[in-house]
């Protein structure tokens, strides 16, 4: 059973459509609402400044009124690119052996991504660094929608087909997907895989648990929180030690400046000699400081409404007894649903203005403070109904439900109080409800009706274009119409390439903090209903084959970004772990006897056993695992060492040690040093093979100006025109 | 008004006095109780270990039987561990500039510590690694009663000088302290010094709150928690500032493996093709793990002796009204105290025999086991009494007391119950006395103690020995006289060094808990008299010249050791911030409307909101001082990268870097940089002058074996006709 039955036709469908023609990037320049001068004018400008930065270009018109604008870096000034960046590593101190070589060698990109990172290096950074400043949706450069590299499909492919037959991936895919997609999106599925395997133990202790002991166990408690405080402290271990592998150990402190960072002063570093952008980091803490009241209001704002639409719907469920009782008891959540956009929009507008004014250099920075404030506003949508259910609604619900009554609303008290009943069944029931059909619900919306919308809109548009093309065909002269029409070698390759030109945008955190949620309702709400970790265990199976399917067919290839770390979800997942004792200690409490007595001071009590519980475990689980687990980093450890070693051998006995250390990064193999396949196709690197006819054919136009003037003309025209026909 | 008047004779003596004579280490051999011929075998074979790691000696008599071999390593040789020791440091990534050189390099050490050190290990390290393999009280050498190196008289005594005339330490202070004694007790007087600067705070508004609120008000009690927060954060950050600035930060890994160790396989490591010993990770942590049932055990015996004492002082000053009342309320606390060190021995011993179980592979680690487990032990002893009294006696005595009385022995309750008054004063007595009387008794018996003692012991040994030359002075022949006799030029230092070997080994964590002590108290029980952090301060002023006192005079100058923390006691205050907050809430909670009403579902919920509220400004603190410190970690960061800039200029400018590199560690003045006096004495390199006439006269004597086998002979004899005499 294969997954991926859409990705055979493309597989089967000759070369070309396969090959990226060569090309290292493509920028999107849109020019629909746009004087034709002006396009023109920016367009110009567009290839100025990259051919300034010592890029070729190349041109063809995409979907509707735009341009792609294909961009290669010649090989020797790509080779050079990514010797300076390894110099630059070696500067800040990621890696430990300085690359042999002077100003002008050429050096050979040890993965894709490598080679791809100077080309969004050359594409992105500011001219005085070298590269040629395109800022997509910014600034001078409003009007270009994306700028984004081509998929390898055939890597991709191979990998998505490997993985539909296996269980576990090894570490030679995570190495594969680091290859193709840079370290950020690798700690992704390194997290997601480690995790899936640690889900095994609660799944098979909960099936266990709940066939023996049934739900609010404490052996399966005990078992859960246990697992949650050994799986955060070995990923902190695993985690590390991946850094250490794929060399980007503190990698933060090497990226650029961001274009929207205000500083106070460029101060010249007395040690290094380098201008620094300083901005009082006790200013920048002041401003941190204000996420306090922020995270205060977003928390009682969507708590409110949360805690209200629950209010009206026990209030309609329980005791209204009016017509339409059957409707109605869903329109609060209806009411709900439908205003949790606009109000999540509102807040996450103003978390983003929040982190604009916190002002951080890097872009990496922003992304952390952006992301840890999304975390908190998900968390509390994603938790609090439920915790409003487990600790409000069932223990107290017989107390506090009358005072909602009409009679109670009206003064007599005495009325309906011995009517309501609460079934304790029903936390069990919304946690069944919310792990299960919500994780196949997101499923659908996330992969599914993504790739649906797409297909249908391909199939307009390819429609729509079919007939706009009869009118215009006439209109424009000969040379015009060229540029207008696919070379038949060609038009699949192009096909792909404006269909990636429209794709969205691949955001690795949102799928991060999805496993986050998932680990949190396991932690939480797990003692409920033992079953819950068997569920996430399968749901997981699909979830890593649908991300990648998601990321390498419905997205844009992302940059490959370099990151030491998943980021803020380490500590959202610390702090689930905590909590997750104090959650599972109370719902044992409450709910292991079936509600019968309830006392403060001993529920009390409990909580606190239970913290210090697992402050212990805590500190006994991470320096035993530290202990054990340090072999891999013992093994980096050595590793340097004998690194170090040889460079000294070398240096005494040669004299100078230039001769010997260029061995080092020829050595392409070392990120597949453990794997016992062959490399796998990725590896063959893509950017060195000779040039295929096509290719070359595809680069042999030299009009590339002319030809895109000539585009902006026709197709600025023609949606004129069309605007007219309508 | 100078501290350190006992000093003052030893600086208006003659130069030779202060001078070392160029005596590099002192190995103290005793044969009290040997027979002179096996002292005479165990003699000539410390000579020729010695002379087989290249160490020129001397030799005189100490007190008693006893040798004095001086050890000498010559300057060239020296130079070279150095170096040695410094391409070691790079190899294993503890500093990242290559030491220029080759095999035979010759090196200047930066401090007299860094010199020491390699003199160190050419004594101690084992014979494959070059050294002489000497271990004092172990194994072949166990008659070896201490092997040491001799004090920088004039350095030390610069130092009390200057110190005492000054309020707070500089950075250069510790710098002299690192260059003297090396890094583990420089990192003592850097956190001392953190710590007492710290003080200030807790003092004022201890002084503050007292007289406008008094004991446990609720002001104190949150600044003094978030003052120990925040003191335990800043100190983490300021000890890893600390290890990158000395250059030992992840010293721990070359470390050499302990003689005691026992492994379970020697492994060719695969990459660096050392052999490594191994022992298998998962056992010893296994092992660790009887640290449990030990912890319980201990804490059960000293606990349950706590509380008998206790009850037997509250059961005679309450309840017991026969005759002796006066004395025999003392009694319990008497036979505790007479107890309390068999016991501690007992527990001591038994922790010992369990590190040494626990195989722990370098010293260091032995050393961190076996101080976390007197820690341990110590924290019970100091602070379960006052725990007692402040949750136990005066809330619940009451109710409690009555239980002891003859009438509840007896069956009939209604006695007595009326009669007995806690009075809520009595912990605030009790802290009062432990943090103040205590201190003073403390500082009496650790520092004032000993030197009398010594100063006792020395006169009475020089009333004794005058004695007994008279007697042996005709036995001997006269070669055997003049060996016997010191040299009128030498005899000042002779006498010195005698005294030397005689004195106590420094024991830094010793002094490093006691301060931890003080800490806990603070937070622990602060809130009930506010007036304590003023004590501690005025306390650690002088505390802090008096270890240095008793370091520089009447310890043996410890080997320089390297370390990168002040080890456990780190964790040690980590545990103390969150008990003192959780102490301080129940304290401020009990006693401050004066025991009027205690309910326990309160009690537990300030203690779970004070947990919480830890945690929540823990995570603030150390978020917030991270940002605003990180300019010291990243001045080291761009120090590092303008080393690697200058190299990678220095490399391709003149084609091989070494001649640039030398520069580097000639370069003496770097732990002095930032300094703005000259550099102090001790700077002045001692071991690289040109020998002093009476420096040369010392080693000129070239009978070394011969003189020692004299002295073996004659004090040999002597001792024993001086107990035959007896």
């Amino acid at each position: 059973m294969s997954l991926t039955p859409n990705y055979k036709p493309a597989e089967q469908a000759p070369a070309p459509l396969l090959d990226n023609l060569g090309v290292d990037w493509v920028v999107h320049y849109e020019f629909e609402d746009l004087d034709t001068s002006k396009a023109i004018d920016e367009f110009e400008s567009l290839l100025h400044d990259l051919h300034e930065a010592n890029l070729e270009t190349q041109v063809r018109h995409g979907h509707g009124a735009s341009l792609l604008v294909f961009i290669r870096v010649p090989r020797a000034h790509l080779g050079n690119l990514v010797h300076q960046s390894r110099i630059k590593d070696w500067l800040y101190g990621i890696i430990h052996e300085l690359p042999a070589g002077d100003e002008g060698t050429i050096a050979d990109a040890e993965t894709p991504a490598e080679a791809l990172r100077s080309v969004y290096h050359a594409v992105t950074w500011k001219k005085s660094l070298g590269g040629a400043h395109i800022t997509p949706k910014h600034g001078k450069w409003k009007n270009i929608g994306s700028a984004f590299p081509l998929h390898d499909q055939a890597a991709n492919a191979e990998l998505l087909r490997k993985w539909s037959r296996t269980v576990l991936l090894t570490a030679e895919d995570l190495d594969s997907i680091r290859a193709l997609f840079g370290e950020k999106v690798a700690f992704y599925f390194a997290f997601i895989q480690s995790y899936s395997s640690f889900l095994v133990f609660p799944a098979g202790w909960g099936a266990v648990s709940w066939w023996y002991w049934g739900s609010y166990s404490i052996p399966f408690a005990l078992g859960n929180c246990l697992w949650a405080i050994v799986f955060v402290e070995y990923w902190k271990i695993r985690e590390t030690d991946l850094a250490l592998r794929w060399q980007v150990n503190g990698v933060g402190v090497l990226k650029v400046t961001r274009s929207k960072y205000v500083w106070e002063k460029e101060i010249r570093d007395p040690n290094t000699g380098e201008l620094v952008q300083y901005f009082s980091p006790y200013r920048q803490f002041l401003r941190q400081l204000l996420l306090v009241p922020f995270a205060s209001v977003a928390s009682l704002a969507l708590g409110g409404l949360i805690v209200v639409t629950f209010a009206l719907e026990v209030f309609i469920s329980e005791v209204y007894t009016g017509s339409l009782k059957g409707y109605l008891e869903f329109l609060p959540t209806v009411i709900f649903s439908l205003c949790l956009p606009s109000i999540s929009g509102l807040l996450t507008r103003i978390a983003t203005r929040l982190t604009k004014y916190e002002n951080y250099r890097t872009q990496d920075q922003y992304d952390i403070a952006q992301t840890t404030k999304q975390f908190v506003m998900h968390f509390i949508t994603a938790f609090l109904p439920t915790v409003l259910t487990a600790f409000v609604y069932v223990p107290f619900g017989a107390k506090l439900i009358p005072l909602l009554s009409p009679a109670a609303l009206r003064g007599d008290s005495a009325d309906l109080k011995h009517t309501i009943h609460i079934d304790p069944e029903r936390l069990k029931q919304e946690v069944i409800y919310l792990s299960l059909t919500g994780q196949v619900l997101d499923f659908g919306q996330e992969i599914v009706l993504p790739y649906v919308k797409r297909i249908v809109l391909q199939k307009w548009r390819e429609y729509r274009e079919q007939h706009s093309t009869v009118h215009h065909k006439r209109d424009v002269s000969q040379a015009t119409n060229q540029v207008l029409f696919d070379d038949p070698n060609e038009s699949a390759f192009l096909t792909r390439v404006r269909n990636e030109a429209e794709a969205e945008e691949y955001n690795v955190h949102e799928d991060t903090l999805e496993m986050c949620v998932q680990f949190g309702y396991l932690t939480l709400f797990g003692a409920s209903w033992p079953l819950v970790a068997l569920g996430f265990l399968v749901n997981n199976w699909l979830e890593l084959r649908g991300d990648f399917f998601k990321l390498s067919l419905e997205c844009q290839r992302p940059p490959p970004i370099r990151s030491d770390s998943i980021g803020p979800s380490l500590q959202g997942l610390e702090v689930l772990s905590w909590l997750g004792a104090l959650s599972t200690a109370a719902i044992v409490y409450l709910y292991r006897d079936g509600m019968v007595e309830i006392r403060v001071s001993s529920l009390l009590l409990t909580l606190l056993l239970a913290e210090w519980a697992y402050l212990a475990m805590r500190f006994a689980v991470s320096t035993g695992l530290r202990k054990i687990l340090d072999s891999t980093l013992q093994r980096e450890a050595a590793k340097r060492y004998a690194m170090r070693k040889g460079y000294l051998e070398a240096a005494s006995s040669e004299g100078s040690p230039r001769g010997k250390l260029r061995v080092r990064f020829r050595d392409r193999v070392s990120v597949y040093t453990s794997a016992t396949d062959p490399p796998s196709p990725q590896a063959e690197e893509m950017l060195h093979e000779a040039p295929l006819d096509s290719e070359r054919r595809f680069w042999s136009g030299t009009s590339v100006l002319e030809d895109g003037v000539r585009i902006i003309r026709a197709l600025g025209k023609t949606s004129q025109k069309a605007e007219k026909e309508l």
